[in-house]
């Protein structure tokens, strides 16, 4: 074997392990999700510390680092899946190492202690018991972008981290269009005053029955329920531990309709993504999904471009007024309708609706920014946040719990993440935009007729893995680079029809 | 730090590490048993895969050699739980090691290939098939002794696997008192020709209701459903994960109630054990039960002594028959425990009743002996394993799969391993008896109060772990080595007043 064969046997040898040590990692965190006594907390935390301590051994090592200098100087004489996989490593591997370890560590122990002073600040709706935490984090993201390196602005590595190319000038296009048309849109809704019920919604609804509904619709969807699992826990999430092992959870209340079965659809979008890697790719680091923005996409296209559309409820109203016959039978599909997607500007991110969701990211993208360029003082937060709360929602959060300190993100320094949520709607629908030029898109919704979609979807988006980059991906589908265009068009369309706009 | 204290500390981080990958492949194979897509299987076996080799790494390196040495030179200066994890663990070591790498890997795939031709053998009933790998199977196990050497006969060294101490002259002794007076009593039996109706048992029992008797029986019994699981799978098995995480399953027929509800009883009583270590040896090797002997002692003590004891039934058949009146409702306490013992003669050791069973499992003996010593060719197998059935059982298989081919262990290797579960028998009964001298055992039982049971197991058995080996554990406690004595005279009363002998 030349030297370069060597090199790439050991990387693969390598990545295989860290691999295998993912997926056993994940499974103490499905378990610990869905089932585990408490009482075993401290076990799984031990064996999770060992298996994180191997992975972290298998990447940095001096013998990874040469057969990474060796592959990254023969990249061209490497096939597309090997290069695409060293120069993801490399790069991962010069985030891990160009911070010097002790730092590291001592930035891993504040995350862990100001996750929890977290947790406590939001019981108390105290900010300033997180104050001090979160400066910090934000000096250590500042200090190892500086370790990093960058280009532009330093948040350019963190939205990098999540969306492989992504910058803030393209961030402030997109969220500058979406300001822009969105707010307006927002305030003649608003304007227009119109009541919708939905107390129906909030019935009595077996949690058997939902469950039954639940993996219907996700057979439907085109997930394959005898490759993976459909669960209970407390905040839905889908783990894709093997291509032919992915499973989701979603969570049943009796007196919530809506929030199982949207999150069955949305979580299923993530696990169809996770089924349908080409399987050249199973067991390595390419059988993922290519960015956070794109994993979102893809439960964002199921969960609202499709299941909650008008068209798809020509076929599944009927078929859930036939599971719940009590709780529905005087209820009409576009009552149903009206009542799943009613625009209602609330406090908290994760129980907004579809349009206001955008609004609550793209605040928060506002925040990141600015704590990280510094024109936004740590201090400061509570204010500036109950302030664009106001300016872009209406309402006025009534203290820090319901307001600056309801999301766990900033505890656990994930700056950068916040956005891909909004990229995930936006190229959901520059998707749908597309797939529709080639496929009747309310016509096979009208039927529950989910084959074609998910065909286009598995065949434009989910063979290809992590092998394709996010923005040459959009681009190969679609033509162009994202274009905030089809989600504020989709958005406007969609809700001029509901709320009988001008 | 002294040299010995250095090794003695990197000693424990390896049994820590090596600790923390058994919990993780706990869970894999947990989840591979309680629910996981089959299609899963491949990503799960390959993790399997690298976990055990990290495991194997960690136990067989230069520098454990060496600590061990040190360690071994120093016994005398360590406390007694180092001790005897020194101890237990060179022991281990010297197995792993003193079989040459090559062939302990060749012998690995033997096994692999082996118990694929066994399931294939069974299923056709052919034991020709089967014939080659288990007498290669054998070879390698003789060739294996004399790389570990041993003293007296080979089959102490695999019976010594499984349980400490034990030899084949002991449980020479030990079956042969079972032979004199089992076979006689059963022939007893079979002459009395009385009729025992047990029709009522495979009424129709809902599984919901059946998982809340079993529920219900496990936390009568002690075990802590707050640190631990009952679940559902094919064959039951309790997974001590940690003292805090102990798991167990049954298996629910819905036309069978006895079934669930004695393999509950059996697998808490292996629970109990598990929750019931020291807390000191939490996270070691010695939180683990003594020998396999003894963890059946404690499953065999709960299912049989006391579950299936006519005096728990005065407390338990009422609560049952509120649970099924419409299948127990005709059906009188005395009925019920003539049906759950009634001794038939049958070919399948795991159908076997309480009496029969230890026939079973001395045949078994019999030949695991005479195939290590070569009294018994591999060839003539199925002759000698009808005719024994026939002298012990009086009844004839009509083929291989219902005679020789029935267990799994011989395709495994797992010679040694069919003795423990008579042994485990005979300490119960010995237990059993030693504590009937303390505790009014039929009056407990008779109220369900089975708190001073379970306390009195706590304090001389569950507590230390493996901490004490068997043969040392069985005299502190009941001042006499293992006395076959206990179990026939237990099994002569029981079954004299269930068949009215004289």
């Amino acid at each position: 074997m030349t030297q370069m064969e060597t090199a790439l046997s050991r990387f693969k040898e390598a990545l295989h392990k860290i691999k295998a040590l993912n997926y056993s990692s994940s499974m103490l965190f499905w378990d610990a999700s869905t089932g585990a006594p408490k009482s075993g907390a401290d076990a799984r935390s031990q064996a999770i510390g060992v298996l994180s301590g191997y992975q972290y051994q298998l990447m940095v090592n001096p013998q990874m680092d040469e057969d990474l200098n060796v592959l990254m100087a023969n990249l061209t004489a490497l096939n597309e899946q090997d290069r695409v996989m060293v120069m993801d490593t490399k790069k991962e591997y010069d985030k891990m190492t160009k911070i010097p370890m002790d730092e590291f560590q001592k930035f891993n122990m504040l995350i862990s202690k100001s996750s929890m002073v977290w947790e406590k600040a939001k019981e108390q709706s105290d900010f300033q018991l997180f104050k001090p935490y979160l400066t910090e984090v934000i000096d250590y993201l500042l200090k190892f972008a500086a370790y990093r390196g960058y280009e532009g602005h330093p948040y350019n590595l963190y939205i990098g981290d999540f969306e492989d190319g992504m910058t803030v000038d393209a961030l402030n296009t997109f969220f500058d269009e979406l300001r822009e048309r969105i707010v307006p849109l927002l305030k003649r809704i608003a304007d227009k005053n119109k009541v919708i019920d939905t107390t129906f919604l909030n019935r009595n609804f077996p949690v058997d029955l939902q469950e039954k509904v639940s993996k219907e619709l996700l057979a439907m969807m085109g997930f394959d329920l005898e490759r993976g699992l459909l669960e209970e826990s407390v905040h839905p999430f889908t783990m894709g531990a093997d291509i032919d092992d992915v499973r989701l959870t979603t969570h049943y209340y009796e007196d919530d309709l809506a929030s199982a079965l949207f999150s069955t659809a949305h979580e299923g979008g993530h696990a169809i993504y996770e089924q349908n890697f080409d399987r050249k790719y199973q067991g390595t680091p390419l059988a993922s999904g290519t960015s956070n923005g794109f994993h979102e996409s893809q439960s964002r296209i199921y969960e609202n471009n499709f299941c909650k559309s008008r068209s798809f409820l020509n076929f599944w109203f009927p078929v859930l007024q036939e599971t719940f016959p009590e709780q529905l039978g005087d209820v009409s599909a576009d009552a149903f309708y009206e009542a799943i997607n009613r625009v209602e500007p609330s406090l908290i991110r994760i129980e907004a609706d579809e349009l206001t969701y955008s609004l609550h990211i793209m605040m928060r993208y506002e925040i990141e920014l600015g704590l990280i360029d510094g024109s936004i003082k740590v201090e400061d937060l509570p204010q500036v946040w109950n302030q664009k709360v106001k300016d872009y929602l209406g309402i006025e959060p009534p203290n820090d719990a319901k307001g600056v300190l309801q999301d766990v993100h900033w505890s656990e320094a994930l700056f950068g993440y916040f956005p891909t949520y909004a990229l995930g709607s936006a190229y959901a629908a520059q998707l749908a935009h597309y797939m529709s030029k080639e496929i009747d898109l309310d016509g096979c919704l009208s039927r529950g007729d989910f084959e074609p979609l998910t065909k286009w979807l598995n065949e434009k988006v989910h063979q290809y893995g992590a092998l394709i980059k996010p923005n040459a991906l959009i681009q190969q589908i679609t033509g162009e680079s994202l274009n905030s265009k089809y989600y504020c068009d989709y958005l406007e369309a969609k809700y001029s029809a509901l709320y009988g706009l001008n």
